[in-house]
């Protein structure tokens, strides 16, 4: 992946030292991050090219669909971080911050801000190129390009409508009956999430495998459980995370007006006093601290955060049976449950 | 690509009826425009298909080919909306706004502007993933599948690059000395548009007739000049084009403070006094009516209206002698032929 960026930082030297600008915060863009869809898409590969007994080094095909995906959700993460007016993305600052910078440090002209966020648009433009460029590279002589490409396909079509479903929950949620907050929250967290950074990643490594229906069957009935107690924990994290460790403000989602499972329980099961209170200040970009932790002892306090731990106990459960005698390979089996308990007990 | 969007649009229809209004929109998105960019596409595939003699239909690879050309140029639009703040596109609300419509229309909750943008971040990134998937629908049993894909990818690449080179453009002009503003100018209208709309087109369709080096290159001489004196053609229409025609506010380009070679060769020939107007004046959103046809008539009496109209002419005639005596079909050299008139000489 890097050897990949250089190649393209070098392309956009032609170009002029402009261009230099925009693919160097492309690469600085694919920076740090838990890598977890490149590590699904490889383990994915390995339990179905090695259950054969036959240990291999990744081909080429499976190493690119693994930096693809990387690119890809940095993409998706500059888009997102725009979106989201986030200021900041793995304790630096976000994209479209950084480019504000470099509009401030060159003493341009006109709106620096404007020009961040146009910038983190292209930016998000070119990242998606570079990552279907790299998947293409790979797959040139893959035997088994046409069913990765579809899988691949599909979910950037998916994870892009999950995250307009996000969107329009944030709006829609005051006109929606509150008895469909819970399965509208899920289906966002299903496509957004589960589907994205686990099941798909885990099927694409499958398919460039070649991987027979019972294997890919077996994978999938782990990752989607597994995605969505990965969601949900985030879901957690991004109400009850440390600043410190997560390198989000804590609180986040709060401000951002998130409309999570566990919002939906806690509305579900609060007394009409405090649920009128938590949909007031929900969305409040200028939330205080002590505002925020007010409304996490409410949100604790509603039940709905034991809820949620228990439910996430339960996918965890059900990704970990998913996989008992499934014709896959050992070593990969215990590399995806190594996967699955860092996910669902982390902290970031 | 009527029928693709129809198929993606009940595939959407699976993840609820809120995603149909995103399918919707990017389906509503695909809507009117010139087709330019398809036609060049057929047309290449056409002057070398047909240079044989042989008469015969578009095969399904570059029929694909030219769908996805103009779904990927949808998205570009619609980014390029997004960032230019522009309010109509094609004489109707730009989709930024018309999503910013649909929250109004449904009484969501929060700022409906911030909606509309944001959703039109995902909007475009949803046409992207659509014009990979009819492209790679088409070139599933296309001999020369790796060629376009390498085309079509490059293309992408350099589009996005062109796209930031213009907004650095309009930020660092002042900082930039005058004398570099043409050449800077003709940078971006190289990649942002003469490649762009016209030359890589051609090429993706020479390249999926299995084209020779040969005839290759003749298309390739031919498209550059052609794509920058249509980009030219586009730079006078964005200052002295007329509103009820181009479906554009008059001026508009004077507004957005294009940095466009018209402005540089202007800023280049006028007297100390109207160029300090005229460098004051651009990328005033506020720009009256008066003002605008004041800038008019500056322009046009530096010369500079004149010069890029000899500069259009000139590019043409390049064009034109690039296809005498090329190995290519006679009739699609006078269909290129006709659309380059169409393209130079149009007034919207």
């Amino acid at each position: 992946m890097e050897r990949f960026a250089e190649d393209r930082v070098a392309e956009a030297a032609q170009l002029g030292q402009d261009a230099v600008l925009l693919a160097g915060a492309a690469t600085a863009a694919l920076i740090g991050g838990k890598r977890l869809r490149a590590r699904f898409c490889l383990t994915g590969w390995r339990a179905v090219a090695h259950a054969s007994g036959r240990t291999q080094p990744p081909s080429e095909d499976v190493i690119a669909a693994a930096g693809a995906l990387e690119i890809f959700h940095a993409a998706a993460l500059v888009h997102d971080d725009l979106i989201d007016n986030s200021d900041t993305r793995r304790g630096r600052p976000a994209a479209h911050r950084s480019l504000q910078s470099q509009h401030d440090a060159h003493g341009w002209h006109g709106d620096a801000a404007g020009f961040g966020r146009s910038s983190a648009v292209l930016l998000g433009d070119l990242l998606v190129a570079w990552s279907d460029d790299l998947l293409e590279e790979g797959l040139r002589q893959s035997p088994h390009a046409d069913h990765a490409r579809r899988e691949y396909a599909r979910m950037r079509r998916e994870v892009t409508m999950g995250q307009y479903l996000d969107l329009v929950e944030e709006a829609a949620a005051a006109t929606v009956d509150s008895s469909e907050h819970a399965e509208r929250a899920l289906r966002v967290a299903t496509y957004k999430s589960a589907r994205y950074s686990v099941q798909q990643p885990l099927l694409i490594g499958a398919a460039l495998a070649g991987g027979d229906q019972e294997q890919v069957d077996a994978l999938a009935r782990f990752g989607l459980p597994l995605g969505l107690a990965f969601q949900l924990r985030d879901d957690v994290l991004g109400v009850f995370g440390d600043a410190e460790v997560t390198g989000k403000p804590s609180g986040d989602d709060l401000r951002e007006g998130k409309r999570t499972l566990l919002i939906a329980y806690a509305l579900d099961s609060l007394p009409a006093g405090p649920r009128r209170t938590l949909e007031e200040l929900l969305g409040d970009r200028q939330l205080g601290d002590e505002q925020v932790t007010y409304l996490q002892s409410t949100i604790a306090a509603s039940g709905a955060l034991d809820r949620v731990e228990r439910l996430i106990s339960d996918y965890a459960n059900d990704a970990d049976r998913a996989l008992r005698g499934a014709a896959l390979d050992n070593a990969a089996v215990g590399s995806l449950r190594d996967l699955a308990r860092a996910s669902v007990s982390r902290t970031s």
